[in-house]
């Protein structure tokens, strides 16, 4: 069973890899938090699916769970649900030596993750992905958020776990647009920084969506590899990790200006990563051909690469406003080509032009 | 003029103490952190007497600021008052790179700075502190809260300040129960590690507020001296910083019954300091005459020793609530004699009969 280790001195971690680790986390909580009590935070999906599963593993393991179950979707990242969330933990009685477990997918392990690093000033905090995109993202490198009216992620904490359990199984169970949701951000580390995956998906990607699980675990062993390696290089996110934005800056203007009703966030990241590669290529600042690769992979999986029908300039407004505008320029992340990025400096003029076909 | 550097590696800062330091924030602000935009908070008792002076001197160096003025009081501290704060930071414009200053008291100082920690992940912040007890305690260290229904400071962070500015003069505008506030956690300093302070506390109260205002600059130099030095080896409040709680158990749960609209908390500390060092001393944990000396000097200051009209019982249970409460047993502070403290294991037991005269 694969194991990655995310090295931030005293902040290290282990992520487990594993078919049915769920029903062992237990174990593993005991091993990595020792005696204490926990919170679980969860979601009206999730719930049903793995909750008894957790709470029986960790009930033999000897542990005193409470658990909350919030409504599933983005809408629940808000402060009035994380306000929810610390009655919660007071009501629970967790204290210091306590620990919250996110079991979930991106939205509860955010939301979990930011009342963990808040309440009582900090408690230690699992996170149990349960969804793609949790498992090869969010969940690893401590970014922890709650969003406001003004946009997204606005409030928030970099808050490392102290323990990750990815188990695969979970994502027999995801429908359609969760299973695409995660794929994007997954084809996001072929694209970035790791050619040898884009291959494998390349390769598994006619096979559809059995033919990329007969992969899945090297497949979640390169995304968190990659991601704990960037996370320790720029664990506060002022520099390289800026790289994981690839495909981004368009990826919230779409979302914003959908007002986060349209596109998935990995399927919104996966036209963004079609449009800015398309554009960047035909300005030469990207490898030839690659735009068409990518472009073939991403239609292999059934993944977006259209613009939806948004006039441009609210486009562009909606990123003047994105938080990763630093002053008045943009810092966007380009291929140099397949497997490899770089970041470039661009002011909004940049976008003019977008393809839409 | 002192100037009293927090030494934590990347995260240390300047506490600067003079006279008239309100009106050259500007210049301390431009050496601290260059060129940015500026997000004043600030309370309605504050604003009349010092938000001009300070935006002047801020937009004579150059800075571009906004401000928000909210209402005084321990009932802002809050999460509504939190969600209002970030609304403000956004309508800003306040990014990454820009800067959130307190100005005010101990309630502005931890609402602001868990705004500063926690919008955009993390911001920098400067605290103004403006009364006693904010001076000498809450804006060193880097801790930061709002509270819940269920308790005071239940929610918070670490977030150290970029600067500190403490400017006597501020505390001319105190009223008396203001200026109480504060100077019970200045004796509890003299109490727990510094007998000269103590002293000189002692040969100053007879003079009453204007003989402590004769020595303010050494007292604040002391006070912010002990609190660095115990910040520097204790950040995030594991150990050592435990014994800054010296009266607080008791504090605590007098606050909490009564609903926090009695004593202020520096007054509730005093008797706290009181009642908890007789009842040690009856019991031989601290050296006789200790409780004589402190209920003495906390007389001559005009500070409250006695507890009010609440059962005991209901203290003890609110300390069970206290989140110092650590399993079963309650860790507190004790004397071993005016000018040194320790760290001591008692139950709730330990409790029962304490002195009410």
């Amino acid at each position: 069973m694969p194991t990655i280790t995310v090295a931030l001195g005293e902040r290290s971690y282990p992520v487990h890899i594993g078919h049915g680790l769920m029903g062992q986390a237990g174990e593993y909580l005991r091993r990595a938090l020792g005696e204490c009590s926990l919170a679980i935070i969860t979601d009206d999906h999730v719930a049903p699916l793995y909750l008894q599963t957790v709470e029986q593993s960790l009930a033999a393991a000897g542990y005193r769970t409470a658990s909350i179950v919030l409504p599933h979707g983005e809408q629940t990242k808000c402060l009035d649900k994380l306000s929810e969330v610390y009655s919660f933990l007071c009501d629970s009685r967790i204290t210091r030596r306590d620990a919250v477990i996110a079991l979930g997918g991106g939205v509860i392990g955010d939301l979990a993750g930011l009342a963990a690093a808040t309440y009582l000033r900090g408690v230690r905090f699992v996170q149990i992905p349960t969804t793609l995109l949790a498992q090869v993202d969010s969940s690893v490198g401590g970014k922890v958020a709650v969003d406001l009216p003004q946009g997204k992620n606005l409030v928030g904490a970099f808050w490392q776990p102290s323990l990750v359990l990815c188990d695969p199984e979970t994502l027999n169970t995801l429908t359609p647009e969760y299973w695409r949701d995660g794929l994007g951000e997954v084809v996001k580390y072929g694209c970035i920084g790791d050619p040898e995956l884009f291959r494998l998906l390349e390769a598994a990607a006619p096979g559809g969506r059995r033919g990329v699980m007969t992969h899945i675990d090297e497949i979640l062993r390169r995304c968190i590899r990659h991601k704990a390696d960037v996370v320790e290089q720029d664990e506060h996110d002022t520099g390289l990790r800026m790289t994981l934005n690839f495909g981004h800056t368009i990826a919230h203007a779409v979302e914003k200006c959908q007002h986060y009703t349209g596109f998935r966030h990995g399927e919104a990241v996966s036209l963004g990563m079609s449009v800015i590669t398309r554009l960047s290529e035909s300005r030469r600042l990207t490898e030839a051909g690659s735009a068409a690769r990518l472009d073939a992979l991403l239609s292999a999986l059934d993944l977006p690469m259209r613009l939806p029908d948004i006039p441009e300039s609210d486009l562009v407004a909606a990123m003047g406003m994105d938080k990763k505008a630093s002053g008045k320029a943009l810092r966007i992340i380009l291929l140099d080509r397949i497997g490899q990025c770089r970041i470039h400096t661009a002011d909004a003029d940049f976008f003019r032009g977008m393809p839409r076909d």
